[in-house]
C-alpha cells in the first residue's frame, strides 16, 4: 500500500488559501451538526517520525469548538494505570462521547507497531483486539476517522536535519528517529503490514500524502469533513427505532431452559458453615496475596434474582480481604455520561489493574435482561451484545485476568418470602421497593432472558457460576470456594 | 454451554401429533415464501454420534419441496478434489442458490473439532475462515441456520447398545463410537469449545435436546420454520435499494493516485526479449514441476485495462508450460447461477488444487471496478467487497498458495492506437466491439476506481504487481519474472 502511493502531491499557495477558508467554515458547520445529532467522532493520526502530525492536527483544530474537542497525545510515558491494565482499556477510556470529537496522536496502531512481540498468535490476537475494539465502537454510531501521514525517507531525513540545524528545535531529534530513518525500507514494510491488517469495514484508513505540508493540511482537513458528512447524512437518513420489549414470556417454547434443571435444595448446616467460611477466607486472603505478587487481575461479576443473596455473598467474600487488593463497583442505572458513551465504556473503566480484584454487583449483562425485557435496547443491539460480551470478557482472559460470572439463584416462592421480611424488617425496608415488586412480575420474561444469557456466554476462560441460592450459607460458601477454585487453576498455570 | 443444559425436555405423543401437523404445513408454506423471495438457507446439522442427526433431517424435508433442496453427507470419504484444496472449498462448493435450501449433515465444524492441529496459531485460523465464512454468506442475505442435536453420555451409551443388539443395525456401532462415549466428559469440553468460537453474530447455535426424539423433532421443526419466518418478514421489510453508480470521476479531489505515478516509458528490445523468454520460459516450466512436487498451489489474477495486453501476456506465461499443471479461468459477466450465488461461489469454485495454477483472465475485482462503475452493486456490498477479497486471498495464502495479482498498464493514447489496429485488422476485429469504446469514455471513472483498489487490495501475501504494459514485449517478461520470483520465494520459506 505504502510503498506503491506517489508522493508527489502537491497544492499551490493561492489554491491552498481559498481551500483552506472554504474547509474552515464547512468544519465548523459539520461539527455543529454532527454534535446536534450526538455522533461520536474519534480521529487516530498516525505516521512516520516528522511527518507533521502535530501541526495537522494544530490545523485541524482550528474552526472546532473546543468544548467539545479532546486531543490526547499517545507519545507521553505511560502511567503505572495504564501499563498495569489491558492496553485497549487506555484507549476506551478516551473513547467520545455523544457530539464530542477526540483525536488521537498516535495510538494502539503505533503500540502494534513497535511491539516486540514475535509469537504470532499473540500477535494476531493484538491486530484482532484492535480491530474489535473498532467494530464495538462503530457498531454503537462512533465514526472512526483513521489517518495515516505519509512522507519519503528523503523527505524524513530533510526534516530531521532542518530541525537539528536550529537551537531551540534540534533537542527534538532523537537517536531513535535517525534509526527509523536508517532503517526506513524495513520500516516502512512493516507499517504496511499494520495498514492492511487494522484496514476493516468498520474504520478504514486514509493515507496522507505528507511530503507537501499545504496538500496534507488540506486533504486532512478535506476527509474528516466529508466522512464526517457522510455519517451526518447517514444519522439523518435512518429512521428512529421505536423501541419495546424484546422478550415475550412465550418467546420461544422450545427454548432451551437451564434455570429449571438447578438443584435448589441444597443447604449447609450452621457449623459447617461456620467452619467452611472460616477455613475458606484465611485461604482467599492469602490467594489474593499471591495474586498480587503474580500480578494476576481477577473479574467477579454478580448477577441474580433481587434478593437472591449477591449483596451478602459479596460481603462474606471480602470481609476478609485486604482492602487495598479489591474493589467492589456496584452498577446502577446508567448515568447520562454513561449513556452517551458505548454501553461497555462504563465496565472497561474499571477494569482491574493487575494483581487486583475487581468484584462487580450487577454487571454489563444488564444489557440482555433488564434492557431488552423493558426494551431499553434495539433488537440490532440485544443480538450483538451476546459476542460483544464475550469479545469483552475474551480480551480480559486473554490478557492473563481470571473472570467468573455468579447467577445467583432463588425460587419464585423463596423471593415472595425474602421481600416480605425485608419491608417487615424496619433495618431492611431500604432493601425493597416498588420497582422489585414490579420486576417480580417479569419473573417468566426473566427466566427466558436469563437461560439464554447462561447459553450464550458461558465460557470456557469465562464461566458461569450458577449458585443455588435459597440457602444462604451454602451459596456464600459456593461463591467463596469457587473464587479460590479459578485463582488456584490459574497459578498452576503459570 | 452443553454441560449446563437439562436433557430432560420431553414432548407427549398426542401433542406431537398435532404440532408436527402444523409444522409440516408451515414449514411447506415458509420454504414457498422463501423461494418466491430468492432467499438461500442453508442449515447445518452437527452433534454427538447416535442423536438421531439422519432420522431428524429426514423428518425436516419431508414438507419440504425437493426439487429446491439439497442434502449433503459430510461424512462421506472425501474426494481427491477436495482433500487437495482449502478446506472451506467443499463447503463453498455447496452453497445454496437463491431460493434454495441446502442441509449438511455434519460440516466444517465437525472438522474444527476432530482437528488434530494443536498449534494455536493454526486452529484459531480455521476458526476464524469459518466465522469469515459465514459472515460472507450471510452479508449476502444467506440464511445459516446451525442445530446441535445434544444427548447424555447414558443415552448414547443405551442407543449404541440397542443398535448393536440388533442384525440388521450392529454394523453401525464402530470402535470409533464407543470411544467417543468412553470420553464423553472430555469431548464435551471440545464441543463446548468449538460451539463457543462458532456463535456469531451473522449464525448462532441453535442446541436440540435429544434424548427425546420427539421433543428433539418438534425442536427443530419449529426452529428451522421460526428463523425462516424471520428472514422473510426481514427480507419482505427491507426496501429495494436504487442502484446507481457509486464512482464519479471527482469522487475525491485529494484522494491518493497510484496509476498517475508509474513510469510508462519503460520498454525492451526484441532481442533481449527473445532471450529472455526463453530463459524465464524454461525456468518456470522447471518450477511448475518443483509446485507440483511441492503441492504449492499458485492462483494468478490478470486484470488491466482494454487492450491491456493480458491475453498476450497470459499466452506468454502459459506457452512452455505442462498443460496438466495449469488451467485458464476467463471471468467473463456472470452467469445465472453465478447470480443466484454469492458473488465470490463462482471464484471459490476455481481455486486450484494443491500443486496447480489457476490463472484467472479477469477476475473476482470486477466487485471493484465495473461493478460500483456501472452500478451493479450497492454501497454496501462495495464497501465490504474489500474486506471480502482480502479474506478470501488470505485463506488462500494462509492454505499455503502463491497469489499475485497483475495490473496490466497503458496509457489513454496507446489503448486508442490498439483499438484502432483491432478495428483494422480483420484477424483481430472480435476483439474490439462498441462496450469497449463505452467503457473508454468512463477513463476517469476507473482509474479512481483502479487507484483505490490497488491502495486498498495490495497485501503482503498478496500484493498486485502493476505492470507498465506501454511496451508488450517489456509487459510480458515482467509477467513471467515476477511470477518466478514469487515461486522461488514460496519455495525458499519452506
Amino acid at each position: 500500500m505504502l510503498e506503491k502511493i506517489n508522493l508527489k502531491a502537491k497544492i499551490d499557495r493561492k489554491m491552498y488559501k481559498t481551500q483552506k477558508e472554504d474547509l474552515i467554515t464547512r468544519l465548523g458547520t459539520l461539527q455543529r451538526q454532527a454534535k446536534s445529532l450526538g455522533i461520536p467522532i474519534m480521529i487516530i493520526f498516525e505516521g512516520w517520525d516528522a511527518a507533521g502530525k502535530g501541526t495537522l492536527i494544530n490545523e485541524l483544530t482550528v474552526p472546532l469548538d473546543p468544548r467539545s474537542l479532546i486531543v490526547y497525545n499517545g507519545r507521553r510515558q505511560l502511567s503505572d494505570d495504564e501499563i498495569k491494565r489491558p492496553y485497549l482499556w487506555r484507549y476506551w477510556t478516551k473513547t467520545p462521547a455523544k457530539g464530542q470529537i477526540v483525536i488521537l496522536d498516535e495510538s494502539y496502531y503505533k503500540e502494534l507497531i513497535n511491539s516486540k512481540i514475535d509469537n504470532n498468535y499473540k500477535k494476531q490476537l493484538m491486530y484482532q483486539e484492535a480491530n474489535e475494539f473498532e467494530k464495538t465502537l462503530s457498531d454503537s454510531g462512533i465514526l472512526i476517522i483513521k489517518l495515516f501521514i505519509h512522507i519519503g525517507k528523503k523527505e524524513q531525513k530533510k526534516r530531521f536535519e532542518s530541525l537539528e540545524s536550529h537551537q531551540e528545535t534540534s533537542w527534538r531529534v532523537t537517536k531513535a528517529d535517525w534509526k527509523q530513518n536508517k532503517n526506513y525500507d524495513e520500516i516502512i514494510k512493516k507499517q504496511d503490514r499494520a495498514l492492511e491488517l487494522t484496514d476493516n469495514e468498520s474504520a478504514h484508513w486514509t493515507v496522507i500524502e505528507g511530503n507537501d505540508h499545504y496538500f496534507a493540511i488540506i486533504k486532512v482537513m478535506d476527509t474528516v469533513a466529508r466522512l464526517i458528512e457522510e455519517a451526518v447524512d447517514q444519522n439523518k437518513n435512518t429512521p428512529e427505532i421505536e423501541l419495546h420489549s424484546l422478550i415475550t414470556e412465550t418467546d420461544d417454547p422450545y427454548r432451551t431452559p437451564v434455570l429449571e434443571g438447578i438443584d435448589m435444595t441444597k443447604t449447609l448446616d450452621k457449623e459447617q458453615y461456620k467452619s467452611e467460611l472460616k477455613i475458606n477466607q484465611e485461604k482467599l486472603k492469602m490467594l489474593e496475596y499471591e495474586i498480587y505478587r503474580k500480578r494476576i487481575p481477577v473479574v467477579l461479576g454478580f448477577e441474580g434474582w433481587d434478593a437472591g443473596g449477591k449483596g451478602g455473598a459479596i460481603k462474606r467474600l471480602c470481609e476478609n480481604l485486604d482492602p487495598r487488593g479489591y474493589q467492589v463497583h456496584p452498577t446502577a442505572a446508567p448515568s447520562a455520561e454513561d449513556l452517551a458513551h458505548n454501553w461497555l465504556w462504563r465496565f472497561w473503566k474499571n477494569v482491574p489493574k493487575n494483581g487486583h480484584i475487581a468484584i462487580f454487583d450487577r454487571t454489563w449483562y444488564g444489557r440482555v435482561m433488564v434492557e431488552p425485557i423493558e426494551g431499553f435496547c434495539t433488537a440490532a443491539d440485544y443480538n450483538r451484545a451476546f459476542s460483544e460480551i464475550n469479545t469483552f470478557e475474551r480480551q480480559l482472559t486473554d490478557g492473563g485476568a481470571v473472570v467468573i460470572k455468579f447467577w445467583m439463584n432463588i425460587t419464585k416462592e423463596e423471593q415472595e418470602k425474602r421481600f416480605k421480611e425485608r419491608e417487615d424488617n424496619p433495618y431492611k425496608q431500604w432493601k425493597i421497593t416498588n420497582e422489585d415488586w414490579r420486576n417480580r412480575e417479569k419473573w417468566n420474561q426473566y427466566t427466558v432472558a436469563v437461560d439464554r444469557m447462561l447459553l450464550k456466554t458461558s465460557t470456557e476462560k469465562a464461566p458461569w457460576v450458577i449458585v443455588e441460592g435459597n440457602d444462604k450459607l451454602y451459596a456464600r460458601i459456593k461463591v467463596i470456594k469457587s473464587v479460590i477454585e479459578a485463582i488456584e487453576k490459574k497459578l498452576n498455570e503459570k
